[in-house]
């Protein structure tokens, strides 16, 4: 038995059949290691760490660098064309992802474990929801063109936005509105309803400018969203419908 | 007349038939309870209370527990399986709101007769809105994978934008955006459009990452809630056709 | 033709026939009699206006009194059962609007005009819009049960909220989280996502609670929009579907 | 095959036939120059630009003019009636974005070539996108009525917010809710949930009242949005429909 599970074979079961049960718990281990690796990185940022609590960064650094060069090394070793697999767009990634930790570069390229993230996308097929997946992807081919068509409305209803307020606020703000690329970091926050604060129009002009801007803007912005959800619902009624029959 | 509304029968009615008019108005009674001790446990939490106030506070105290535990009483009483009520949910909920009041613990544990607010949700059965709360069960149902697939999408670009707004603002804003975990903070106010306005992108990369965060972000956080919308239209529609039929 | 003009049917027909030339002209005079009043008060609440301003207002005042009170005596005297009209809730609002002026009593009831801002809805009947209008009714009517629904969810969630964030914030903060009434404005003002900045969590627990509040409320907030706008355009296509038939 | 091309039948290709091959690249290079000539309008607004800088700027107006100037004359010489295109609304557009260049006014007329992003809109014809914006079309024109009365509700509600603040705020707060009119640029920040944090009730009043304006004028505000996307949802269907049958 512990022969068989050595055998090529096996191991591809193990790496690839997301269906078998060793399969998903290897594959919901690979996700949690990544998630771990996320998060010790992410504490790593802190400031005003010990220097006991960088050593202990440092072993979990060390676990999950060994770890995934083991998986590495034997998703090469199950793949049936293993060039293709080395050069493939995952495998680039699983690469990068330890090569840093070897040949111990001064630059810092753990970042590129970022795009491991990309695996987590797995848990939806572990989960089987590929069904729901194929419907996004089909809802957004749908909404494709009014996309498109609101994205570069909206484009330059961000554009006009910056140039009116910069005319109405430069004089009095010159500060914050020093330039139309300034402003259009206030018409960003400001279609988008996020409103940091940091930049507002004091002039009355200012103000009523952008009256009319929210007055057509909160439109564009928020439309395609409305477009994604009808869609969405309706892919889900048109299965309905087929499995029906 | 008297006599017969003390009997057994006639008390159970009273306390779980909220279809006739005793049962209703003993629900109705208990809700107004639980509100009236949520308004007096808010107005203690407030500062610069004269001493006379909060006697008066400690009189409707008083009041508020001892109705609590007639309350209590009558559900032992009349529960067909005393023990199994005082081992449910609610009646673990309905002792614990009233114990710390005679057991006078150093610790305040009346924050437990919050989950009596729960027993507030009885309010649609008193109007007979369990079909609408059905719907919603249905409405929820429907969308379930969605949801996840949207939430599992939406806590990696949660991420994602944290990691990218710290490489760009750390270096300009140490104070704001010292870690990754402080960069969800901004992350968690930017996606949803709060934008309280106490962590902003200073730098013109971390603005022009704001501008693609929002542009795919938006749709992530806010598709979700049009989903429920237009399920719940659906499964009204569907429950509609049923009924002409 | 001129006394013509001047008979009780024909004055009628100016006050109450909007579909009529002259009665259309009569509806629109007086909205716009009722926004130049409107725009006069609202100007009076600027300070720093001068004496010749203030002056100008006052004879803009008295024309509008002079007109109102033309348009509620004409009224009573086409109206079919007069004392009907004058306590009807339209002729109270007529009278109050003009009644201040005469009296001159030390109060100012101006603001009760603001309730003249309903005739303004006649505009709706000018265009011919009453259709879009009972859509509008239909519409509501069809989501009323889910907005009561998710009307007490959403105040349940308000309280909840305003109790976390009291118990996580106080601490920290008592200043701004003095009392579960000032945290309240905290979870309005995050759950609408409105964000003013004015209070916001400093500590890891209350940051963490509010991504929490974030995930439920958002949906709950947004929802009841979604809910309206699905269900007037059901109520359209209905509306075409008898028409095509 | 050189002279072919600068025959007049051909050059009316070049500028108008978007389907040609050249004409695509036409219409393409004119849009890249718009943009172009709008990038560098947009950096000149930048303070503290080198003379060097400002130097490289006035040759690529220079260009931009000249290039302009030959698309005119093109755009005459192959229009089939040459005083309708140079009195048409394009063509006093084209005129006005290089006139200001050659007559040396002292006012800086370059702001007009804003206007000349209408001709970005053309894009959607070169990716053959006029059914989508059909269907915007179609899709505005089944809504029409709802919005106009969605417009002027909101207006009143803005009006009436406006109103409100100002009675609860403006005792406390003279300096922000000044009057009427500074109160209104507080609702529109409110109920478009902007909330930049510049204007926000301090007074118990005023907040309870902000906590009724948000609850209405949340859905004025949001709902003609749901309103567009489903409209469009439905347009898609009904084509969709059609092109089956």
């Amino acid at each position: 038995m512990n022969l068989k599970m050595l055998s090529k074979q096996s191991l591809y079961t193990l790496v690839h059949d997301s269906d078998s049960t060793k399969g998903r718990l290897f594959a919901l281990s690979i996700q949690l290691l990544i998630i771990l690796s996320l998060i010790s990185f992410s504490i790593e940022t802190l400031p005003d760490l010990s220097a006991l609590q960088r050593s202990y960064l440092h072993y979990i650094e060390i676990a999950v660098v060994i770890l995934f060069s083991v998986e590495y090394l034997l998703r090469i070793y199950v793949a049936k064309n293993r060039l293709a697999y080395i050069f493939s767009f995952y495998g680039t990634i699983d690469l990068l992802a330890i090569l840093p930790f070897y040949i111990a570069s001064g630059l810092d390229l753990r970042t590129v474990r970022l795009f491991r993230l990309l695996r987590l996308l797995q848990i939806f097929k572990l989960f089987k929801y590929s069904k729901a997946l194929q419907r996004f992807q089909r809802a957004f081919n749908l909404v494709k063109e009014e996309m498109f068509v609101f994205g570069v409305i909206a484009m330059i209803m961000l554009y006009l936005s910056a140039v009116g307020i910069y005319y109405f606020e430069n004089a009095v703000q010159p500060e914050l509105f020093q330039s139309i690329f300034h402003s259009l970091w206030w018409a960003l926050t400001t279609l988008t309803t996020v409103g940091y604060g940091d930049m507002f129009p004091i002039t009355v002009g200012g103000k009523i400018f952008t009256f009319f801007v929210l007055l057509v803007g909160l439109g564009i912005v928020a439309v395609p969203t409305g477009l994604i959800a009808t869609a969405l619902s309706q892919t889900r009624t048109e299965e309905d419908k087929k499995v029906e029959k």
